[in-house]
């Protein structure tokens, strides 16, 4: 794969060489908690097939992702709580892009609730453990 | 399909009963240009099934709707000129979503240019036509 770089954090979360706390995972996708979540619930799905961006992937890649992304956004509404879901992906560093193994972000919204700023600032591990709970949980209903 | 409004805006430019600058088209999907870009060249991609966001997508029109959005999302990131791409995807008004039929925004993206807030201004037809057609160079390229 061009461009692709296997020292990246979401390399070494599927290699198990970083610590995650996990929500799903299939033949394909991974999701886990973002360390630091722009909403309470702020999960990252991404493919396990090395890829740097969903502009560099597979093809036969697509599909399964978006299965898994489903599948995990509908539990983390149905746990959070939520009553919408914002899904973004980025693109290289201009569209956003700071870890260059491809991630989708799911972001699990209230009414009249802003998305928080990227301030850097990590959640605890007790809140990221206590949200993956409840998703956990409604992935299993 | 279950809280699906067929009076949607996007479902009548499927019908062809709303126009449209259309940039690509398979039988999956419609791509076209957003009339109020928060970005050069934002593109709409839409599936033509009849869904009320992603989160109620069947599976299987899941992989051929972003199999459309990884080629369009190319072609204008490569007609615009672009650095890099935000795509983003928006369910249920608190989650951004204001049109009730799925659909994925392409954003392409410049170094230290930030998106254009949401104005509800209109972008005159000369601009949006002249964008259209440098992602449909593109895309027969």
């Amino acid at each position: 794969m061009a461009d692709y770089e296997s020292d990246n954090i979401f390399a070494k979360i599927l290699r198990g060489d970083l610590p995650a706390h996990t929500v799903y995972e299939d033949d394909a996708a991974l999701a886990f908690m973002d360390v630091m979540p722009r909403a309470d619930g702020h999960v990252l799905v991404i493919p396990k097939a090395p890829s740097r961006n969903l502009l560099e992937m597979e093809l036969a890649d697509l599909g399964p992702l978006f299965v898994a992304v489903q599948k995990v956004a509908r539990a983390v509404k149905a746990g959070l709580g939520a009553e919408g879901m914002t899904i973004q992906q980025f693109n290289e560093s201009a569209g956003g892009q700071v870890v260059f193994h491809t991630h989708v972000h799911l972001l699990p919204r209230w009414t009249d609730v802003p998305l928080r700023p990227h301030t850097g600032q990590m959640e605890t591990q007790e809140v990221l453990a206590a949200h993956a709970e409840k998703i956990r949980a409604a992935l299993a209903e």
